[in-house]
């Protein structure tokens, strides 16, 4: 039988499975020299490599503090190189910028997508990172699951996490939702903001009980990402727009939640719903609590306050008019938290100002919470790490 | 109210909401004229189009029939563009090569990972690629799960499609196991084989069963996908390699199936267990078809063939020994699908050659489908297309 097999290619598969790997990969490998990037240093500093002997420039942008147009040397390799930092242990995503293109690094394997762009992302381990990092603890479900939205008439996409023993447990778990930005949508709050790490290590840690987490797309007149549209669709699957509308946030109480609690094992009464959102996501979560006094009893407003200006088909009038008609009843409506998140550098931190000082002249009860930094995912994370040990206790 | 609410910001908010979409997008957007790409042409024409006033080449790389190192030219806004085609109704990937550095398309919000490397995509709409096109059907859910494997002592992650229906119903269903390729991971299938739309249409139009579908993670090494790496790990979560220890196969049928068996609905009989790979999952597929002849009823082995040489720890001599001691025991345990698969440019076309020659030498019964292309997705996609429904009936 040997023999019989072994009458071929005695030399063709030397090197084979050398073959076998490179042509099962069919996205082309640049030619050049052996090189990694970024390369992180003991001392935290990080160098990045881009080689091209042809550009006329190469620089980067990143999201550390002073990440802004550093521009790389060209050695005689022709690989340009910049080295940054040290930077302090946290994730943060940077575009090479080759010839004015923002690309991203070409030797990186991590890269996250926000809307319709990409950038490469880079994680500094240790303290300030453990919380979202890829532990060795249990690790929650993570389902992408299509779901009727009569509301929206939209079938929609949606994420929902499933805690580390959903799976081997007759247990009924609480639920967060918890809802995107302007520009993103429902892949945000795992691939930018890294929810389902950040809860497998607070649940693994005892610091939150274990929880569902339902994160949707908050765009009404989307159904899933732009990356799963049609090729033959040009409707019903537009950018970010219509955020005003105030539909999305109907679905969510009239689709998303019956869908939930018919079809996961779901504790489903207020005490154990929470939302929370950040930006877009953040004005959302007001209006669901305004208009659903009684409906969750935890909420977290993340990075935005109390809005002004007829814009986009937000109707302040109407809007503010919500907080009037219903800030009484949501005062009286039974609910446990309700905090509200800021970095000092917010491009919106007199919006948040202005909903603290509204809701003081409510005597509405409300913790605040500030932080370094501005509009960034840096703080989203930060502040799901703050809000979901809050939860269900 | 109105009037407490309002004595703020009447001027701060103009613009506002432009702002809201644009700085909740962390990912800095290139400067430059508006333009669009890529842009369809009613004949199937592809223009693409990317902008840098300073590049000294832009070149396109893509996966249709010519598309090597086509040459952009520069307009006078510094918009390189060139057009290609008419291309056939299909699924197209490709790379923008920006003075000589391989980059996605960056007006392009769709794009796959393999292994390391990133690439944009394109759907020609048509009867070629509705198969696999996101289409107005009930779509199945995609969840990401982690399984213990105590046979290659790792907590390990895989895909697990479940079927359109079967969160609202009592019913069991079976199960199909499929592996990816050399340099993949358990993002493959659904990133670039587009298992889970195929899987929703074929299903939809009444042509496969409905079933489920188990895309894991088939080098022996790794945990998950390299962008899930911690990045406190060194070990454990290395590249593609120890295809060859067989350690994978023993993996899926100790660890993989008891898992799914425990914790879906799942029909846990022969006739409802099917497994097809391509390539290195083509290799693993014919292994664990020989080591446990009677556990599947149905075997797909697509692109590749009986393999020679003692390369990356496969100890072919054993592996060849695998054939000479189980194929009867294979040819009689009862299985009803055997297919082979290979495109005529394949690379590896003559171990296929050998594989069916050896078959026929034990007269074992299989049926070898050949198409045109070679070693690609667009290959494996159609393969899928063939082999499902032919299952669980």
């Amino acid at each position: 039988m040997n023999n019989k097999i072994s009458k071929y290619f005695s030399v063709l598969f030397v090197g084979f499975f050398c073959f076998f790997a490179a042509n099962a990969q069919e996205i082309s490998r640049q030619q050049g020299p052996q090189y990694e990037s970024p390369v992180i240093a003991k001392n935290n500093e990080v160098t990045f490599n881009v080689y091209s002997p042809t550009a006329s420039s190469v620089a980067l942008v990143g999201s550390w503090v002073g990440g802004t147009n550093i521009e790389l040397t060209k050695n005689a390799e022709g690989i340009w190189t910049t080295t940054v930092g040290p930077l302090e242990p946290s994730m943060y995503h940077y575009n090479v910028i080759l010839d004015g293109v923002n690309i991203l690094d070409p030797k990186n394997p991590k890269a996250m997508r926000d809307g319709s762009r990409y950038a490469s992302t880079l994680i500094i381990p240790g303290e300030g990172s453990d919380i979202f990092d890829v532990n060795d603890v249990p690790h929650g479900t993570l389902a992408k699951v299509w779901y009727d939205s009569p509301t929206l008439e939209l079938k929609r996409r949606m994420y929902v996490y499933t805690p580390p023993g959903y799976e081997d447990s007759k247990t009924k778990y609480p639920v967060l939702y918890l809802l995107h930005g302007g520009g993103g949508d429902e892949d945000a709050w795992t691939s930018l903001g890294r929810a389902n790490y950040i809860l497998d290590n607070l649940i693994a840690a005892g610091k939150a009980k274990p929880m569902i987490v339902v994160m949707t797309n908050g765009n009404p007149g989307q159904k899933a990402a732009l990356t799963e549209k049609s090729s033959k669709e040009t409707l019903n699957n537009g950018p970010a727009v219509g955020m005003g509308s105030g539909k999305f946030e109907v679905s969510l109480v009239k689709d998303v939640i019956p869908y939930v609690e018919k079809h996961y094992r779901v504790l489903a009464d207020p005490k154990n719903r929470a939302v929370t959102g950040l930006s877009m996501g953040g004005l959302q979560t007001q209006r669901i609590a305004l208009a659903n006094p009684t409906l969750f009893a935890y909420f977290g407003v993340m990075s935005v306050g109390l809005l002004e200006g007829d814009l986009f088909g937000l109707d302040t009038d109407t809007y503010h008019k919500e907080y009037e008609d219903n800030i009484e009843k949501l005062k009286n409506g039974g609910y446990k938290v309700y905090r509200i998140y800021c970095g000092k550098e917010d491009f919106l931190y007199k919006s948040v100002e202005h909903l603290r000082e509204t809701l003081d002249g409510y005597d509405f009860q409300y913790k605040y919470i500030e932080t370094d930094g501005g509009h960034t995912w840096a703080n989203w994370r930060t502040y799901l790490s703050d809000f979901a040990p809050l939860l269900f206790k």
